[in-house]
């Protein structure tokens, strides 16, 4: 039986996609919102759209604590806000999956254009801000919350996974190769999200001159699973 | 009869690399190079390598003034002393493809890590330093000129082009899309460029990490050129 996925922000355009997905693959998700009633209601949405999605909603913290690797979903804006206050629900040896992306628009600027972190990057301020003993991977940023959310779609395209360990990659490549249509790939560390956060603008900008909903596929890489 | 492709920094990997490609497509090339010699050469290696390629070889200035569209594969720590050393030869109205990336090997720091530009980027520094009435357009950061240089390998990737005009983006897509395999994409402003040269790095990261070649390829996108 799989553990249980939980996804902070889960009401959010991305996490409830996600939720969809999982859903529907067969893994249990726990929905987690700033407002426990919110995520009740959209973890009643996906159950209602996937026939038997095993899937629950409570407040971030609660949510948080019910599964070894949480996904963070929030918009950036209240990426900090969210981290600390889970900072007493986040345990030893767990992951979080930082799929946050400092985006302009957060400040009212340009979703084609992204803000300057001090750490580097959102996933390096977020294993920063993490407890001791929690690991931060960062993935998801180029995926489409809409094409996601539309069950009908036939996903085609790479999620870039970043972080420090290998084994830790892994673990987060096979929830995201859970989903079909989706390969994951070994960016590099942690560090190389400051580079992989960027494709969500360079794909919004590709997106308003093509009208299109782009996503990111490697070529030239050998055949097989790298995990 | 098409006109030259100036290739300034023509006898290194990426410049020679697209010089074999395009000399192959029936476009003639010229090869510029700091010393003369070495551009001859370099020239004599492309007409031996591809039949009845048309390819001569100047010092840079002189290359530069033989085409319309010029494209600069210099490394990044000699962009800037070359393009000082163009401003008398670039002329108004002429294209500038600036194709270099400011990767952190530069000051011999690691290739997959770059250095933050003043002007933004690559590109953008070109743009501040060409005289009034060049254009510049960025491109072909993440094609591998291994690949480009092994005539047997097919290509097979996307080359995202920034530029602020889509007429001049369209032009230089025409030459891209000259080399088979290659789709030229247009991905946004010049201001864009800062995401894509990033895209070196994170390949070079990727490449690493897989023993592969990897190139971008961008899914989603409607069928039919854009240009």
């Amino acid at each position: 039986m799989a553990d249980p996925i939980p996804i902070i922000g889960g009401t959010g355009a991305l996490g409830y996609g996600l939720a969809l997905r999982w859903g529907r693959a067969g893994i249990p998700v726990v929905i987690g919102s700033r407002d426990a009633a919110r995520a009740e209601e959209a973890a009643g949405k996906v159950a209602a759209a996937v026939n038997g999605a095993e899937v629950e909603g409570f407040e971030n913290g609660e949510a948080a604590a019910r599964g070894p690797i949480a996904f963070l979903t929030v918009p950036f804006r209240a990426q900090s806000e969210t981290l600390n206050n889970l900072r007493a629900a986040l345990t030893d040896g767990q992951l979080l999956v930082d799929c946050t992306v400092p985006l302009a628009a957060a400040v009212s600027g340009k979703a084609t254009r992204t803000l300057g972190v001090w750490q580097g990057s959102a996933a390096q301020q977020a294993q920063e801000m993490v407890p001791d003993g929690v690991t931060v991977v960062s993935a998801l940023h180029s995926v489409g919350a809409p094409m996601l959310s539309d069950l009908d779609h036939e996903m085609d395209e790479d999620v870039l996974v970043c972080g420090d360990k290998k084994a830790d990659k892994a673990r987060v490549a096979e929830l995201i190769e859970a989903i079909p249509g989706l390969r994951a790939i070994n960016a590099g560390a942690l560090e190389t999200a400051r580079i992989v956060e960027q494709l969500t603008p360079l794909l919004i900008s590709i997106n308003v001159r093509h009208k299109a909903h782009a996503g990111i596929r490697i070529t030239g890489l050998p055949d097989g699973s790298d995990w």
